[in-house]
């Protein structure tokens, strides 16, 4: 199955994103749909995160899958071949992030009905995917230990608007000069309320603790409705 | 030395980011000084890189850095601390790249009569950085090993607009699935004409082959002015 869906999703035209975002929200609050937004640098891993927690999720719930890339397709066909479960790659066409309009474009497309969770993968970028509400229930992201502990300094927003912080590639520790301590302080700093799960995605430790998380939030996320 | 100038520096008023670079282009080239926009995703070694590329051409050319940031000024007193050269931080204020006014509001800061090489340490970021054109001499990238061999074809015109493209970490080639071959071929499939250099910041492993071009290059530069 090395074929997916892909879609140019387009800017908005809306003036206001946060109300964009904030009406797509509630749609989805409406409809039992937990969306969460995820965030990284490029090459943090986040792909591989996914389709370690897929595989521990898609049995408990129903899961979609939108990847977002400038170009390439490779995200989408990797998740989808490797989990099984519906995804489609979303094009930016060249734009650095994913606003609420270009969120609902996307989920235009996918088939909502007794889907339980639609995982959304922004573009490869700490900057500005922090400054657009894509109407997700959370925004997570991914730190891999090779970035170093100090990104919490230098992008301040991207941390400040995450909910959980996953520190990736934690099995590479012993030959980088990564202070976990002190990154987790430093993401504390930006975002006191921050959940802070240290995993490795090829291994696949730590991913429990993760999808354990989402499970949780999901659950939460439809008991309120 | 722990203080550098913090420069705040303002997004462009001028309609036509090419031409104003054009012009900053040819007025550095007058003045004798090479301008190298040096980009990267966050966390891929660009300040350990340059204090080494620094120390080895310090006693041949005079050199300053400009170091590019959202927030924080940590990269500008690492380098000036471990190579003593003058170094300033520019504070884009939540801006996502450099245009070519915001890196002129920079160089006025600069002391550049006899300055041979100014680097200019663009905001981490491989989408936004490369749509805009600076005024630098060359732009230049760094990839590093764990962010994977894929890159290219996720960021195509980050590595179409790259004379040259450093790969860095080589010294944890063995803990990563990170094809160099493969790499390169990508590489050049987005710019044929782009010079690959693998190096280790860490240890300084292939770094005096990129001070090489980089000298070069400035000579050149000098000569044809």
């Amino acid at each position: 199955m090395d074929e997916v869906r892909i879609i140019e999703v387009k800017r908005s035209i809306f003036e206001d994103n946060d109300r964009d975002a904030d009406n797509l929200r509630s749609e989805l609050k409406n409809k039992g749909v937990y969306l969460l937004n995820l965030m990284s640098a490029p090459g943090s891993g986040k792909t591989t995160t996914l389709i370690q927690t897929i595989n521990r999720l898609k049995d408990k719930i129903s899961i979609a899958v939108m990847e977002a890339d400038i170009d390439s397709d490779v995200d989408a066909i990797k998740i989808q071949n490797a989990t099984g479960i519906p995804s489609i790659q979303l094009h930016t066409g060249g734009m650095c992030h994913l606003d609420a309009e270009m969120t609902r474009q996307g989920l235009d497309n996918v088939q909502l009905d007794g889907i339980d969770l639609v995982i959304l993968e922004n573009v490869g970028n700490l900057v500005c995917p922090a400054e657009f509400d894509t109407g997700a229930a959370r925004n997570a992201m991914i730190l891999s230990v090779p970035e170093g502990h100090d990104k919490p300094l230098k992008y301040p927003l991207m941390f400040s608007v995450c909910d959980v912080v996953v520190i990736n590639k934690i099995d590479v520790l012993p030959y980088f000069d990564f202070d976990l301590e002190k990154c987790k302080e430093y993401i504390l700093m930006r975002n006191p309320k921050a959940t802070v799960i240290p995993i490795c995605a090829k291994t696949g430790e730590g991913v429990d603790v993760f999808a354990d998380w989402l499970l949780k939030e999901v659950t939460n996320w439809k008991d309120k409705k």
